[in-house]
């Protein structure tokens, strides 16, 4: 019955299928009605509030303020900036008209053609335009500056072929839009958020990031450079976690916002933009789960630790009820999040599944030898082990267990990535090695032209150039011209 | 100087002015190049932020889960339920086409006449029928039931005519919708979240509701019953702060929501929906604050204390700043949010000045008098009273006092909504009454057609029916038909 409620295919059979069962089965989202949006169901939408909470406490100690823009762009917005709308306007969806009406026929609503907007209007891709169209009145002088505003918002992109969590027409996510007087600054700014994401990434979700600078195909559009976080998944393949854009004063520029130094002299505002997604949640769940479902790092875990009582008779629950209910008590003081579960409509073996396949890292079972003896059965969710402890400091071992639970998993994770990176300096190796799924260092001659032949042969593109790491020069694997430093390349999502 | 700093415009001269003044100088909130959507700045935005956590937690508390469904609704969603088209229909955003492309004639980009969609789609303005269509598939047994979810999220209702905060195209807010297996349990559900909603306005808001139910035609579009929470304004209109509907199986019916009741029938699913939006900061200002700028209830105010010191030179300053250390700790440990403003390029009176236009609740001065006699200036913004007091046991007399700011204002709203509450029984004087702004308890025979000739004589709408106070019948002030109870009327916003 167990085996049943799961029914997840395994990764080594289809890791792409196994994916999708999960994100199902664990309760996290579903498709939606409307194609390409999906519904984030409570259990997912819990570990996106863990995230975000923690996010957000962290864009507040490094100085910033969130705030909220319109969510709909004027069209001609747009264009100001050229490079911006060759990667924005191409799937995005635009609202013509404001109002509906009865169809004459009785058959329904249609739209009304007398409410037909002078101006289209795009819903937001990303806030950039919107946002510096708005800077423009708040900026005069160098005092006015840094303004370091960060927004949490839905936003659209309109895709063909969508995966739940990792690429829909909706998602929700943050985007920081940062204003500075100096180029320094700015850049400070940028290197200081892709920081920010790497230390979430790791201490939070326990996911290893390799940080580096994405090559000019790859950066954003509008941006000078565009910093990354990098993560593996299990399949080999990797995730772009995060991205923070030192924008130059393309967007100062484009929207003709200009400020007073403090010598008096006029000068375009700099910019960043930096933003993490409901894609994070997709990058959690490939980077840890395994065939039995979910697992989840403790710090994010919406439940940190389930007890399941194991009884006879009503008179041995009540004990067993007595018991856990001290427990509770101490783990709950202790700040960790805990339920009980007496549903008496359930096995105990059923509700074992569910919880290994919603990944709470911690399950306690309590049962009559358990009252007998003065232990709790206690199963760590990563390594599905299971091991019999006193009940005395039960909530002080439960601590320091969730503790390396999340150390492991961590570890887990950088170990494969360790197993699966490696540098080559033959072309025919790369395609060879491409096919393992594996992070490749390798040497390329900076250009366009050689990446873009790379990824139409390969499938593999650059993920990023290292900040830090092998620095030595070398050739490149392609056309033997001389590179400054290895790649990172890798096929992805 | 702190003088023009403000230049607000009185209450008495311009009530609607000094309302607009406000928002915009104390940097709530500011139109966007978009009509009618707002750009909600950092402050305003740290105030909804508060808003938002307490309510969160009140949801929670009553058993409530996050979660998220999509911006998009297919146009034929909404001519599903009957009642709901007519209402919501008529003004909303409709997206048809998904793409942009260049101009042929490069002057930037046009929309892609080739990307029309097949059915076109509505921004939510509200999203009964997009997790309605769900729910059909979460839903077949009782044990599913119920479901109890919220989402946060932004909404589009195309208004013609906008204020900041208090009526806009695009608003931010918060949508629960549930789904019980019983009529009994929705109703208790709808009641139990209007109750919720008062608890939220009294306790954290500062602001006195009366709490009742609508007539018919002030409705909700689909619902059976609207429950409401209306306020009353410093100028006598009331604001309807927040609604819980119960629906009744009509969203069961549209989108065909059923499930096997314990009996083993068949029945359709019972829904309500309740929602509160940005439109609280509105009601926040127009509660409490007056002609020196914005007064803020200590629960909600992103910064309760602000301290300024007033130094002669940099040594003194350093000395001060040894001082407000020690008392910031102080505060900070009892869970008081404090900002310490030592900038030198303002004057102490330019900052007080600032600080009374923003409404931090408490200002604490210290000057080289206060170093010499152990003393601080307090300043509360309620009552703009100044006092001297001793350092000693500065943090708790301190949060005494920002306990009785909280309930400063909530009684002087609460005395001033009482002097301006009456009951006439003829019509001609409630004609002359309800323009000095008034809530007025009048007999109204029940019916939708006199209800509409007093909306058009006298601006004035039953604002509810209030579930407490006087259930006496008597005869319509203006039919003379028999009455049941009074309600409120009021003009409102």
């Amino acid at each position: 019955m167990a085996k049943e409620l799961k029914e997840l295919t395994t990764r080594e059979e289809n890791y792409s299928q196994w994916y999708q069962d999960l994100v199902i089965k664990a309760d996290l989202a579903e498709n939606s009605a409307v194609r390409g949006c999906m519904v984030i169901k409570p259990y997912g939408y819990a570990i996106w509030e863990k995230m975000q909470r923690a996010l957000d406490d962290m864009f507040k100690e490094t100085g910033h303020v969130n705030a909220y823009f319109p969510l709909l762009i004027p069209k001609s917005f747009l264009s100001k900036e050229a490079d911006h709308v060759e990667g924005f306007a191409k799937e995005c969806a635009v609202v013509t008209h404001y109002r509906l009406k009865n169809a004459a026929d009785g058959s329904g609503v249609i739209v009304d053609p007398a409410a037909k907007l002078e101006e289209e209007l795009i819903i937001r891709p990303t806030s950039e335009t919107i946002i510096w169209n708005t800077y423009r009145n708040w900026i005069q002088s160098y005092r006015d500056l840094p303004i370091l505003i960060n927004q949490w918002a839905n936003v659209m992109r309109w895709e063909m072929r969508t995966r739940l969590f990792l690429r829909t027409s909706e998602f929700l996510w943050q985007e920081g839009h940062t204003a500075h007087a100096t180029r320094q600054e700015a850049e400070e700014e940028t290197i200081r958020m892709q920081g920010v994401y790497a230390r979430f990434a790791e201490e939070y979700m326990a996911m290893p990031v390799v940080k580096g600078k994405k090559s000019e195909s790859e950066r954003f559009a509008g941006a000078l450079d565009t910093y990354t976080i990098e993560a593996m998944m299990q399949d080999g393949k990797a995730l772009q976690a995060g991205t923070s854009h030192f924008l130059g004063q393309n967007f100062g520029k484009a929207f003709d916002v200009t400020f007073i130094d403090k010598d008096g002299k006029t000068d375009y505002a700099w910019a960043t933009s930096w933003g993490v997604s409901t894609r994070l949640i997709g990058a959690l769940i490939m980077s840890h789960s395994d065939d039995n479902g979910l697992v989840l790092p403790p710090k994010l875990a919406p439940t940190q630790v389930v007890i399941v009582p194991i009884y006879r008779n009503a008179e041995q629950l009540a004990e067993i009820g007595n018991k856990a209910g001290s427990i509770i008590a101490e783990l709950k003081a202790m700040g960790i999040t805990v339920k009980y579960d007496d549903a008496d409509n359930k096995k105990p073996g059923w509700k074992f599944a569910e919880y290994e396949l919603k990944g709470i890292p911690v399950r306690l079972a309590i049962g009559g030898r358990d009252l007998e003896n003065n232990t709790v059965e206690v199963m760590r969710r990563d390594k599905l082990e299971k091991e019999t402890i006193s009940s005395d400091n039960i909530a002080s071992y439960v601590k320091n267990l969730l503790d390396d639970i999340q150390r492991n998993i961590y570890q887990k994770a950088h170990a494969l990535r360790a197993s699966r990176t490696i540098s080559v300096d033959s072309y025919d190796e790369f395609k060879a090695k491409i096919e393992e799924g594996l992070f490749i260092m390798a040497h390329w001659d900076g250009t366009p032209e050689t990446e873009e032949r790379i990824k139409n042969e390969t499938k593999a593109t650059i993920r990023c150039i290292p900040i830090e790491g092998d620095k030595t020069t070398g050739r490149c694997m392609v056309t033997g011209q001389a590179s400054a430093c290895r790649a990172l390349f890798a096929r992805s999502y």
